[in-house]
């Protein structure tokens, strides 16, 4: 048992303090919208007034915001006062999951590794389906003993955790990883609309490639989506393109040409056009099939 | 047991050849290069002169060769005498299981229906190594009654056989979803290249990427290409841009924009002008390193 | 003085008849439509039964037709017997002012030379506007000294007159210059999107624009069909994509990455599939416009 | 005559001020580093320590510098103190001719306001030959009435100068125009790509192009850069990329797909790759070339 803090209780953040407190962790928990935090209370989470506060009463936090905007505020705090850099002494650790660049992860770690803790960068592949599964997948960077002395926890979380390297190597495991996620959607949405117009019904066409050889987990489960968009977005078009745009300026940072990223986002930016920036982004297939003069 | 025929008896027509010979079928083949089809008699092959003299020798006719052309060429023979088309009478089944276009698939089915015969479309989803696994995926496009009683002949083949509609829409199928095969590459690659830029082993990359949501079944064999080049393709450059040209040609009459495609495909073709059309495609991932700089 | 030929008396090719007409050449005409090549017969035109007759009526016969399919008719005839080069005898010269493969272009002039003659590639830069105001650009392939000869009938036709080399090499120069075309015109309409989505009237940026250094003669008579397209296409959406396609086929079989070709096309197709085939490829705007949600 | 400020005397910026020396006005300069100042000093201009000094001693300040980074450094200054903003006070205009994002354009401009003065966004289209040949062309940005009374000052730089509408509006014509700079030169390259390895002689091939509809007055000047690059980049590839990011982030922001600026935008980022970033961006040929395994 250990004594835990979490920054950012959303949908997915939620859930894992859930997960952490079924193990039998205390968990003082923090969210900038606090009314969302209170029903983790009724599961034992010990609410504080700041992120500042949580690491003070934690030996580890976990962290997982949006984005960067969201990460710099919950690090630095109102007037830099009550952030969780702030709160960091000597033995504290803090694990970052959220989805941010490469360089602000490593900037963080490094202010946090100045006050005598460790800063780990893990972010993980996956939906709030594959966390309630138990088949979350977690990436993780930074010093390897601060690694070696936390990966049971993470281990609580989800399943497989993979040590990648230094700080920010992980959320650039993740970025690289991510473009997949896009761009195989937009090219099972090009082939699902061939398919279809050459007369195919479009069930037969999804059902035949998510199980042939490109049939990734990702098409299992979101390419059903063409047929039935759902209500809620499991990630929406949104939140992709934040992902893409990470992974393009790392790609001009470091040279490396993107050209089938660079292609399905201006798709993802067309989608957005059309009103689907909050729908799940494999509404891209919807924008495809628009400018194929299909009517859906 | 039934008499059969096979055209086009190379890498995986004649592994074919020889499971439905294994499967205890009497089986009369014909080759162009005569040679390349002389081990298989050892199997019990009975080699014939013509594609006509095989769909004469046997109820049911196997097709695979590498593209329109070779189609055309043993569909018509020389002089347009002794093709397969001249062999078909009534009763005859002839199964094309040669990528080409839907267009072509269509018209030579029509000429074996005015004769009586039957012709359907049954391309392979999978290599060589699938076919060996035994874990083939046939899909199938023509008349039902004609696909039900050849049914379990291609059961022998591989054990997935899925009838997807009329002539031609399983030439359809098959190209629509070899669109991912290819762009499916080229992202991992860009992933693959962004995360070793950034600093994570090469090696790192592909496993985490292949063992993630991405991880498609294509993905996990071929993925480690990137790794280790195999010395013989499995799937040519050049052959795959030959697969997305059938796709971009079906696009532009089907009017279907395909961007993560039209990408892809400017790629290959800087891969083959960089002399790498006969290796496996996965070397789109070489071209990319070339671009961005990287000596490999 | 001279007898001469013109086989296809479309929207160009008619003009062009008249000006030879005009200049006091004695001129044989054919048109697969014989009524609509009638009215220039009140200019002084000999109409003929065949390409073939043409071409024994006159010392130099020009042939422009839309595409390859029509100039193997025009070159075969029905049943291969009465086709432009069945009339080709010594000393005869066909100039050939189509735009289609340099492959086929090649294929002719052989045939052409094989029965004593000569052929040249001599595809025109401009439009009917162009043609019209004396300001048309020919290039032309093929032997030197034919091109000698026949130069003075070229220079009454467009002023400008510039010999490439070989045969085929013109049309090949036309297809690298229509990539520009395309390209230039989607590129433009991006910007007109983006400073009309930023507030700034869009009469106001095609001025700006076109005024620029990037305003090129096509963009600047071009450009302003953002503001209005004309009711009659100038170049069609569909004749664009035909030499797009062009384009793209030369690219890989001379192994030529060709990026901004590719993805233009694809909005070409876009285009086509919103119903907008048959207008001035401008259009590629609306395409665009529609993606970006913005109704016009 | 007019008491003027030049803050950022650069390539461009400083010939500027040289012109507005040249007409007679007294000019007040700042350049972070002075030494590359220092020769104005010969045509009579005037060196303040501070972008700060520069305002308080002129009405009218143009401010020319190459980034937002550079433009945020020089509005502040250190510790924010002696910077442009400290030193307006009403009656002050200050004309900023950086190519920066709309975005912040706008923010500063209101900050100016605030303090009683006008700022007005001024980016030029053209380069030091443009500018030296007195064609240079503005698009100016803010309100109309600060726009009338500095209007003569801006014809004495660049004869064309045109009113876009409010603050911001002008940088975002610039961009929006940007795009075409670089997707022309690009498309330009793959049609003399395509030409060249159709057997058409380079300089054939940029000669007939330039001459042609698509030969604009950039690709007029820039085309011959494919035969023999300049020793110094008249645009570098760096700077080139610079402006597409900003037009990406645009159309981002408000919605507009860009697909040939994202093509166009991965090959400067392969031309970079290739340790091209310093050279003009003319070299994106030479990426091109590369890809299509051209040495050159």
């Amino acid at each position: 048992m250990a004594d835990l803090g979490y920054i950012g209780l959303g949908t997915m953040g939620g859930r894992m303090a859930v997960r952490l407190l079924a193990n039998g962790h205390r968990v003082t928990g923090y969210n900038r919208t606090r009314a969302r935090a209170q029903p983790l209370v009724d599961h034992g989470l010990q609410l504080a007034g700041s992120p500042r506060a949580v690491v003070e009463a934690a030996d580890v936090t976990f962290v997982m915001v949006s984005d960067s905007a969201a990460l710099n505020a919950v690090a630095d705090g109102r007037d830099g006062h009550d952030g969780f850099i702030a709160g960091v002494a000597p033995g504290k650790t803090v694990i970052d999951m959220s989805t941010v660049s490469p360089a602000l992860s490593r900037a963080l770690a490094a202010r946090v590794r100045e006050r005598g803790g460790e800063m780990l960068d893990a972010p993980v592949s996956g939906s709030v389906l594959t966390l309630e599964q138990g088949k979350l997948s977690i990436m993780v960077g930074g010093d390897r003993a601060a690694f070696d002395r936390v990966r049971p926890l993470l281990e609580d979380i989800g399943p497989t955790v993979t040590y990648v390297g230094g700080n920010g190597l992980a959320v650039a495991m993740k970025i690289a990883t991510n473009i997949s996620v896009a761009v195989q959607m937009l090219a099972f949405a090009e082939g699902v609309a061939l398919a279809e117009k050459s007369g195919i019904a479009r069930d037969t066409a999804v059902g035949v490639m998510t199980r042939s050889a490109i049939g990734s987990p990702m098409l299992q489960y979101r390419g059903p989506f063409v047929l039935q968009m759902p209500d809620n977005a499991w990630f929406s078009t949104d939140m992709m393109q934040k992902d893409l745009l990470l992974a393009l300026e790392m790609g001009r940072q470091l040279q490396v040409p993107l050209p089938t990223t660079a292609a399905a986002n201006e798709w993802l930016t067309a989608a957005r056009a059309m009103g689907l920036g909050e729908r799940d982004f494999a509404a891209v297939f919807q924008a495809l099939e628009r400018a194929a003069g299909v009517q859906s």
